[in-house]
């Protein structure tokens, strides 16, 4: 499960909570401590819980940081962590600082919660659907822009994209990652989802196993598309299938809400949520009797999902 | 606060809360796992919090490990940190583990309570005393036993202390680390405890300062004993008072609790620990008329806690 859930000694209820922490992998702190909080969250929105009671931060100040880069850089990281909790309705109430020779970020976010606030991930049916609440990419889209500077790496891909596609598609890995998935997670209980995870460092494919793996009922995931960033399939395919993006295999940071849904309320999820915060979402595969296992079909349909999403975003 | 303190949505309930890592300071893998979680409880003891109702772990593998060493040594501080959180009546639900350059250790510890359950720290009133839970020396033991392997430091002390007493000192600080804080926080109920704190990285001054700063009453500490692991004065002051053990700066780890309790109480409540534990606590103030500021007097009393505190103990 992406969450603990312990019963308490209290009226029937449970804390629900979660702990992740990273590196940096995008140059602007700001987004830095924002994505580093929606990854945190993430958990607790895949098991549908929609209000977190409160946030530790848990930072490590790189010990080759000059003291003038430390007192600017980890302020800011640390205002778009807030400013993230803040977004997701909690606040940050304590945490620890230390020093490392790596910059690392993250934290603990904890709901006490009754049954109902939660769903467990168990619950999918033959019939069901996927839903997938954002694209694949981010891992290739933040590689790619860091091959902007190594021209060895950048002459194999600049034949397929331009200098262009990746810094946009670099922007929308970022703001993708900084996304909170609450509204998916509230919309879980109002489409009645069987249970969900969301997708971080193993991967579309090794997150769909491992909740495929803990069903109660015997059924299996087969994956029919893949929506992913603009022009990053050309990247993966001209690097000779790096990182495995079309297979499922390529690490994502704070990725989207898998969600194993009733078919016939599927298409008004995806709806719901579009309406709501104007991001796609896509039904990328189906529930099958099965073996508690998942796989991606052989030809896969990759939708190219374009870095300019809302009429208007300037990226 | 040692803890933070969120009100929860449900029942009156708050969700008290704590985190904390660090980096190995002792050579037993085990022990040093115990010590991690003794550390994090300690947070929520210093509330007067007794139970937790779950444990998450946080773990960074060295890079600079090989395969071997890491498949022996990281199970077995685990399992440290396992039986010291099952010691504690609760249980490890969940963590990350990451990579790292070095290895690191912590926890988050949780419980969720009734106002009731725990213990504001700002109510001491002039007349009140302060009791330590645990002896002072911990970083000195630590290092002196280092020094063993380094002859130019070791040339500075071996004229004060033996080798056997460096030894002895480290065991003493080893297993005075990994102790709970737990009966004392029990205890702090029991006697009417008027608040504490845990004794860590700032040293018995910083944190004696800290929990003087947010009492309600207009009062100061005043400090007057210093129990110290028995010889670790002797090397703090040959080696022209490193870490100002005796000035009280010197850092803990997983140290006492210090805490205000009513003059009357205080005996009872050092010889019940006694006789639950085995171990001694101290008087070592008095709250008086203040300006919320602790202070140590000008010579003090150092009470040399002796490696072997109970009869038929081996260190």
């Amino acid at each position: 499960m992406d969450s603990s859930i312990t019963p308490l000694r209290h009226g029937g209820l449970s804390l629900v909570q979660t702990t992740d922490f990273f590196y940096p992998l995008v140059d602007d702190p700001y987004m830095m401590g924002k994505i580093a909080c929606a990854n945190v969250l993430s958990d607790l929105y895949a098991m549908g819980v929609t209000d977190c009671d409160n946030m530790l931060m848990l930072l490590a100040c790189s010990n080759k940081m000059s003291d003038k880069e430390r007192n600017v850089i980890i302020p800011i990281i640390m205002r778009g962590f807030k400013d993230a909790a803040e977004e997701g309705g909690t606040q940050v109430t304590g945490g620890q600082t230390v020093i490392n020779p790596w910059l690392t970020i993250g934290g603990v976010a904890s709901s006490v919660c009754q049954s109902n606030e939660y769903i467990m991930p168990d619950n999918a049916v033959v019939g069901d659907v996927l839903v997938l609440t954002k694209p694949l990419g981010t891992q290739t889209a933040v590689n790619a822009y860091q091959w902007l500077d190594q021209p060895e790496r950048w002459n194999r891909v600049k034949l397929v994209v331009s200098e262009d596609d990746v810094r946009r598609a670099y922007q929308r890995a970022m703001f993708s990652m900084a996304r909170l998935n609450r509204i998916a997670a509230r919309l879980m209980h109002k489409y009645n989802a069987h249970g969900a995870t969301d997708i971080t460092g193993f991967g579309l494919l090794g997150h769909a196993n491992n909740l495929a793996k803990v069903q109660k009922n015997e059924v299996g995931f087969v994956i029919h598309n893949l929506p992913v960033i603009a022009k990053m399939a050309a990247i993966s395919k001209a690097c000779g299938n790096l990182f495995g993006l079309l297979q499922g295999t390529s690490a994502e940071t704070s990725g989207g809400l898998l969600i194993a849904l009733p078919r016939e309320q599927a298409a008004a999820f995806c709806k719901d949520i579009e309406k709501q915060e104007g991001y796609q979402s896509w039904i990328i595969g189906i529930v099958e009797r099965g073996t508690r296992t998942a796989r991606i079909i052989d030809k896969p349909r990759v939708i190219e999902v374009p870095a300019k999403d809302r009429e208007g975003e300037l990226w």
